[in-house]
């Protein structure tokens, strides 16, 4: 990645501590992914996506910028990208996979916070993600408190704007979150330039539905024995759902999906009919955090869905496209946003029907609840999964865990044992 | 206190347990608070509360269980006692500040989380506690993670009715909050059997006010120099207001202020002139959790002030008491409430000003930041107030401890070498 040099060197990058970072990707990623078996042909595309994955798109955002777009970052999949793509803008995730950065990150975070926001303090303070350096504006929520505070500090570095994410699901939740998606349109349209109208809402909503639909569909195949595709894998394009470009995403997701089908016909999978079917539920796993399913899959059992942020939680309710004006359509997204089932809520009683659904759609045998170490949200609601999964006799596996690598013999001993007993 | 057992028994306490429970407490009572020198007399009246303090006020609450009323705990200061005791019930803290239960309790919570939260799950699971036995219903809140989905656990073992919290103070979410206020008054009612109305709330308005105003009284007076109170007694009386009978509590503190008065203009105090002065702010110290104001307070320093809710932020805000109708004071009370300045808000600018404020009203040579640990909102909070200080020049020493004793010499080697810069 060489000729992107000049690039990174403008948008203010730490180089040193970025080419540290470039230099464990790759071989991170190619004993995770690259020594899969069956891989589907049409992984190839996001294999090149993350190998350019400080190249190429950052490339594609910068010319973006050139041309006066706007890019606008977000850390919660609360944030609706329809809006900031209705104004012209690009809308990347941010969430952060990687420990990074943690001697300056433990100079204004306390030690024991989720990794996963250490990890964005650390690219930021440490000037080595080359997505953040390109953000105009990034957008927080007061979703967990580890966030909704440190939010508070990112404001000294980079212009933070804040949604209000409502903890109930009550009717006066839901005004306080329409008004919140009115500001935030507000917000976009100041910070681009562009008045968003019921036109250019109506199609991000419908492109934006449509990328929802892609990785419905690829869901749906998964549901099939043998697995047509791993679980890594469908993880990955999950991830990388967050920050490429929609309609391409969109596409290679659907080619993907034309291959597997086929494959499905022939009788053809990645791992053999009758390997222990899993469901992986709790945080997000922000790329490149693969540890848990890289333990699982090498583990003997295969993972058929993620109730995840970086999963279903992201794609699983499409906004309706009804709206005939841009009220309509900003209430629509509202209610779309507000189905989401994070364990921010309470109760967040709408994640344990999801639960016990999808095992019996997706034929699993067992569920893993990860939950990154301090995350209070889900750590505390893994109780209320494990009191729901036993009344159905659902075997459950509990694992809390953080970005370090200390503890993965521990964790592929227990997470081995569990397969056993599903097997 | 044997004359008590059969009332235990009678609450269903586990009597081994609770055994165990008081006989720790006395002797820790003695060594922090009756080895203080210069004692003001009117401490003795709190010596016998704390005395007493699984014996006459339980009975109390049975008696007026008996004469068919109700008893309500809460977990937070926003929980509005007004409303209780309107409706004719008693409002009483529960917010716990010992280690116990912890077997049973990591059963149902995660392990890295706030003591606080640890402890009343404990008391509730290993049934310890009298007042939460004696509760008729506990209010939760949706404030922070942890306790904001600790409230589903617990609603297994007792009735919870969550108040919503907002996490922002603007014009939504004072609308939001005042629906929350009202619907707790309807809950209370239902579970009083008693109607709430315009003169009995402003009746407890007034008595909740006065409570306050003894509170603020007695601040007042530690402005002094030489202080006329310690610290540690301040704090004890402050938690002791979270349960006490409140006109008997407001007439003792009003009595004790009037020795301090008599003392202050004979220029006595309980420390020496120009003993270094330390405002100490962070979470809730819930009875019996003295563990750092004791270190303070035995290394050459005295606590003239808690900007704690178990402190100022308790009673610092009074009630407006011209509302006219129930409405009309429900909304007072809403905005009362909403004047708190908790770190789960954001920003949470208030609790920056007032620290400014109390350094200068009270003289204080320098600030102690006490977090309980893995409380997010105060320990990302606590980069603000080291900001804001620092702008400011005023020394500051940050903390992060839970209740166990482990740590109490590493803590007394810093906060004295930190009493030694401020002297
Ligand atoms: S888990 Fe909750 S807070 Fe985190 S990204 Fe998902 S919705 Fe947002
Ligand atoms: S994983 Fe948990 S603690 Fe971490 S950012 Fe998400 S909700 Fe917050
Ligand atoms: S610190 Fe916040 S959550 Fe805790 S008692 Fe005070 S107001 Fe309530
Ligand atoms: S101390 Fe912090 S974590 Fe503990 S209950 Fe209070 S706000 Fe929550």
């Amino acid at each position: 990645m060489n000729n992107y040099q000049e690039m990174w060197r403008t948008l203010g990058l730490n180089m040193e501590a970025h080419d540290q970072l470039l230099q464990v990707l790759p071989p991170t990623y190619h004993d995770v992914y690259l020594t899969q078996a069956n891989r589907p042909q049409g992984m190839e595309y996001f294999d090149f996506v993350v190998n350019e994955i400080h190249g190429l798109r950052i490339q594609e955002l910068q010319e973006h910028k050139k041309a006066g777009g706007k890019v606008i970052g977000a850390f919660c999949v609360f944030v609706p990208e329809e809006i900031v793509r209705a104004a012209g803008g690009i809308c990347i995730g941010l969430c952060s996979g990687v420990e990074i950065g943690t001697a300056e990150t433990e100079k204004v975070l306390p030690r024991n916070i989720c990794p996963l926001i250490k990890s964005f303090m650390g690219f930021k303070l440490g000037k080595v993600c080359p997505y953040f350096e390109s953000c105009d504006i990034v957008v927080g929520e007061t979703t967990c408190d580890g966030k909704k505070k440190a939010f508070e500090i990112l404001n000294d570095y980079i212009p933070v704007h804040v949604m209000e994410t409502p903890h109930m699901k009550k009717n006066r939740d839901r005004r306080l979150w329409l008004e919140e998606v009115r500001d935030f349109a507000r917000v976009v349209e100041k910070a681009t330039g562009h008045t968003i109208t019921a036109d250019n809402l109506a199609k991000a909503v419908q492109e934006v539905n449509n990328k929802r639909r892609a990785l419905q569909r690829l869901a749906e195949l998964r549901k099939q024995d043998p697995a047509p595709i791993s679980g890594k894998d469908s993880l990955l394009i999950e991830q990388i759902a967050m920050y490429d470009d929609v309609a391409r995403f969109t596409a290679k997701v659907n080619a993907l999906c034309d291959e597997l089908e086929e494959k499905i016909k022939a009788g053809q999978g990645v791992f053999p009919r009758k390997t222990p079917r899993v469901i992986v539920t709790g945080t997000p796993m922000a790329i490149p955090n693969w540890k848990v399913p890289h333990i699982i899959e090498s583990s003997g059992a295969v993972i058929v869905a993620e109730e995840l942020c970086t999963g279903l939680r992201y794609f699983e309710n499409e906004v309706a496209e009804d709206g005939q004006t841009k009220d309509g359509l900003l209430e629509n997204l509202a209610a779309r946003y507000l189905g989401i089932n994070c364990a921010v809520f309470t109760p967040n009683t709408g994640r344990m029907d999801r639960l016990l659904q999808l095992v019996e759609d997706y034929h699993a045998d067992g569920v893993i609840h990860c939950a990154l170490s301090f995350c209070d949200p889900y750590a505390v609601e893994a109780n209320r999964v494990e009191k729901t999964l036993k009344q159905h006799n659902i075997p459950l596996l509990k694992i809390e865990t953080g970005y370090d690598q200390e503890d993965s013999g521990q964790l592929k001993t227990r997470v081995e044992a569990f397969i056993e007993m599903l097997g």
